[in-house]
């Protein structure tokens, strides 16, 4: 299979994408720029600004195309990239192509892929039924509390609900489509808080030292298993990330200790439950939890797209694909909630180093297994 | 017994003290007043200065008399007082006396007790046999790394060891006269390190979490029981004083996890033995620990310098003094490594406290207190 005619232009699109400097969040130019490649293309966009300082304001693009009654097929991606860093050998926003690889902030992560969402829709026939968007945010890499959630909203507002979703994040691993994200732990952060008296350390029985207790409490958290995995994930896993007290002065029993921990937890839980499970080991010893969930677990489980995508991959590439949950959390977690979704993208190698760069050939084959998908998702052949 | 005559100056010399302005580390005029008092007395004064920043430099006097062959008794103290903090009645540093208390910084802590030994010693009569000394610091509330153990390297160098030494800190409690104290914990702190391999929550099998052995470590620590106390000592006791990792990022498994504990001991104990004893549990779970002395605790057991202290307090007080060893750490932890040494002073109550006052009656109960202990530690009657 080859659509070459088409292809040859992702690369192009790509610089274009990589020389608007995005870092998080992006607004703007970038937008302009997938703005005006979508509009010839049919897309109906809808650009806006949303929330305010410090997590604000953020600019999200969402399009539409319309053919007729079918399923809705979206792409969701982001254009804000992560900072450049200092020690590039070119320009981190100044695209550059040296043999094989094309250079610059984001060409993996993720102009890459939404270069290739272009060069695959710019490649379909007008004629399948259905409906395509794209949910695109300039927030991703930072807070995303005005994100995908955000165009979340949006599309509701609009009376959009996609049936089917793919985001377009870095997930090979080795080669190109060797991995699809079916799933992606939840993530929790807890802080737990003992108060106790504060003393001196000659008169030990006119205080009351909440460090021991704290210590039991974490004692008591590290002792807890989780879980042991099933067949789509790995255990649920318990760090204590930080300890503190702040007490400068060695003679000084102190009046309060703190310690924060980070669960990274699979479908057999949910944050509000191991929420509820570490007050009540920390409430025996006087400790008191404050809790902030980042993510609740989803599972896509492997079924018609995931298919779809693996039987995409293997015609273009010949690789098969492995269906994993690891890696840290995703927009995929708000984006569950709708529609079954995996992620697939390019080779996350280079991804938020310096010298970030793409294979030429891989942007290529990406658009190509990206038309695939949507053109049998709308039911095409 | 009487001595009005010379008490009567007592007071006189407690707000001569007071007036100077000496917070710590003292130097210069309040160590003038001082010795301009002890030459008339026969005193030979030797004032130096010594140290550098940050700690340094400290001002010290030694004075000392020899009638003849006999025993050296000493009396130890210090002149530089804690700052005296905002909200007092009357200024700090300009003595005043309402109704029968002495108000000024110093009062009880200790230039009324300095007053005491100068008023008693001015009631003596030149007969004793013997030698008298005083060794006063400009620095027992502050570092107090050039202040006693200095005079005590310059009393060698003088040719000067007491037999006896009296410490005129505030020891009484309720009354004057109520606690002599016979000798002190000891006092240590330790910081306990872990270090392990940084890394992101994700990916906990790629770090190694320093914190979980931390716990281990603070758990074993927290179950020891270092001994059940003596005749003479409360149990020796471990207080964890600090936690610190000083991770901001949630999503971190930080490098390295730190705690500082403090122990005060009993004289079942040294300091080198509970750094091994810690260090011992600190290396099964690869801790690392530096440690700081602060001091080795000391016990001048009950015996005839007590006895005379106590007699002297029944005879002038009617009081009946406890013997005691416990509160802080004070100079008297290293002039014991020169002879047997209580300490006994005024009523403790405001020391350190905004309006510090002494009750005039006490001061000069004080003095006669302390006369009659010379008189006797000499072989008078």
């Amino acid at each position: 299979m080859s659509m070459t005619s088409t292809n040859a232009d992702i690369v192009d699109i790509a610089r274009k994408l990589i020389a608007c400097p995005s870092v998080t969040p992006a607004q703007g130019e970038v937008f302009a720029v997938l703005e005006a490649m979508l509009v010839p293309l049919g897309f109906t966009v809808d650009r806006f600004l949303v929330g305010e300082a410090p997590d604000g304001p953020v600019e999200n693009l969402l399009a539409w195309r319309t053919t007729g009654a079918g399923p809705h097929f979206a792409f969701a991606g982001h254009l804000d990239v992560v900072p450049p860093g200092e020690g590039w050998a070119s320009d981190p926003f100044t695209p550059e192509l040296r043999g094989d690889l094309l250079y610059g902030r984001g060409a993996v992560d993720m102009k890459g892929s939404i270069a290739a969402f272009v060069g695959a829709l710019g490649s379909l026939s007008e004629d399948l039924a259905g409906t395509i968007s794209l949910i695109i945010t300039g927030d991703e890499e930072g807070p995303a509390v005005y994100g995908t959630l955000a165009l979340m909203d949006r599309m509701a507002a609009h009376g959009l609900r996609p049936d089917l979703c793919l985001v377009g994040e870095p997930t090979s691993s080795q080669r190109l489509g060797d991995v699809i994200k079916i799933g992606r732990r939840g993530s929790v952060n807890m802080w737990i808080r003992v108060d106790g008296t504060q003393g001196h350390v000659a008169y030990p029985h006119l205080a009351d030292n909440p460090i021991p207790p704290l210590i039991r409490i974490l004692s008591a958290i590290d002792a807890e298993v989780l879980d042991e995995g099933n067949d789509w994930f790995q255990p649920s896993n318990i760090e204590i990330t930080d300890l503190e007290v702040g007490n400068p002065a060695t003679n000084v029993i102190p009046a309060a200790a703190k310690a924060r921990i980070s669960i990274r937890f699979n479908d057999q839980h949910s944050g509000a439950e191991l929420i509820e499970r570490i007050s009540a080991i920390a409430a025996v010893e006087g400790g008191v939890v404050t809790a902030k969930i980042s993510g609740e677990p989803f599972l896509t489980a492997p079924g018609p797209l995931s298919d779809l995508v693996a039987s995409a991959i293997r015609e273009v590439t010949g690789v098969e694909a492995e269906l994993s949950t690891t890696g840290g959390t995703s927009d995929a977690r708000f984006l569950s909630r709708l529609c079954p979704v995996v992620e697939f993208g390019l080779n996350n190698a280079t991804m938020h180093k310096l010298d970030e760069a793409v294979a030429v050939q891989d942007l290529r084959a990406l658009g190509e297994i990206y038309a695939l998908i949507v053109r049998r998702a709308l039911g095409g052949c």
